[in-house]
């Protein structure tokens, strides 16, 4: 039987990289697309627990493709529980318009659905590129998801682990290669943008800058810098093991 | 100058699981309160990036409480960046009512605001209590939260890193100790029940059952079903280092 390959995104059904995705994952197998009906950017791995979620199909796009008005999580809930016909081989999510590498993984809704999916007990991947141009060109993307997917499809992932890819906005033939990596550490700073509405009252807009100097060799943001593909192996546990011996001093 | 505690919680400012919080943090310092208009459980670290927030007093509370119309990240980022006098010393997350105990953790808002926290390089807690009741009697969690209180802001946690508190639902005579523990791995199986509306169409609620059988003993559901309140290390950094040497066969 064909692998069966389920995808989600975080930017919504009409998203041109979840098309690209699908394509490129539909030449491994058999795909089912369960994406959100708007745009979830920076819902990380929310769940809609405060009202039910309906389910569409997405007719223009053939079988197996649904919209649901939910977070990405959720989607990988019901395609999992309700919309596979077996259980998937494999959880995509993406092509995700701009960067989830170093702290944007923490915000990320791409990312919250593969985390969801390695909480199911299903190896996952996350595809990013560096661009939010309506003009994005996914070709780029294709040599990438072909080598990871066929990889990942032939020796799995180690158990409860997913993958967080982020590409370069490069032409193909400027990427370098695929580099393994660890998330960099980073911050976003001057986050909130205060303004006065015309009634004289504040209100604030998310906004920023992400400032990440000097990242270490081993991390994806010097990956990225470099002209490469990052990988991080990303887990659903927030366990910081190297402060455990340091707070015994908490224990009573 | 005394210490300057920020407090926020994902229930909601009306919650009194905060009331708590923010009446034994005032025995340590001076408390600003920025939470969430409304009830923000299960949205993990999402950010608010499509509307710009809105922030009022909550007169009835006294002078340092605010609502935000946001979600619980969002309160620390325009807590810290608008409202509080002087950096903090502690930002606290809680009382949540129910468990973020072991994988629960992932879509926690409570635990999502302790990450924004520590990435913006800010010690944070976040307090749980295992009881959804609006009966809850909070007082339980008092000796836990000036012990753990007292001693944070004495002996500064490691750098980057905010702890995940939870409390089981006992007496206070009958909780044996506070134990430093690693997240326990669980799963949620069945998580949406489809049920039919009156037209004939079908929609989908969260729900599901919580699986986490014989955790071992150095986890956090280990410590809790043993009358222990657990305490585990959180941080913003979701990469599987395990994993790194494993998938070296990505690389091109």
């Amino acid at each position: 039987m064909k692998p069966l390959i389920l995808i989600t995104n975080d930017d919504g059904y009409q998203s041109r990289g979840l098309q690209h995705l699908a394509n490129v994952a539909a030449e491994f197998g058999d795909i089912v697309v369960m994406a959100p009906e708007r745009n979830a950017s920076g819902v990380s791995t929310s769940l809609t627990t405060g009202r039910p979620l309906r389910v569409r199909p997405v007719k223009e796009m053939g079988e197996g493709w649904y919209m649901c008005d939910g977070m990405p999580a959720d989607c990988v809930k019901v395609g999992l529980e309700y919309f596979c016909p077996r259980p998937p081989d494999l959880i995509l999510s993406g092509i995700n318009y701009g960067s989830n590498a170093s702290i944007n993984v923490v915000y990320s809704g791409t990312i919250g659905a593969v985390l969801e999916a390695c909480l199911d007990g299903f190896p996952a991947i996350g595809f990013s590129i560096l661009s939010h141009s309506p003009e994005t060109d996914f070709n780029v993307c294709t040599p990438t998801v072909r080598h990871i997917l066929g990889q990942v499809l032939q020796n799995p992932l180690p158990g409860g682990s997913g993958l967080n890819v982020n590409i370069p906005r490069l032409e193909a033939s400027q990427i370098k290669g695929i580099r393994v990596c660890r998330q960099a550490k980073a911050a976003w700073i001057d986050s909130l943008e205060k303004r006065i509405d015309p009634i004289g009252r504040p209100y604030w807009w998310m906004t920023g800058k992400f400032v990440c100097d000097n990242p270490p060799a081993d991390t994806d943001q010097y990956a990225l810098s470099q002209g490469y593909v990052s990988v991080v192996p990303v887990r659903p546990d927030f366990t910081d093991f190297n402060a455990i011996e340091k707070i015994q001093y908490l224990e009573l």
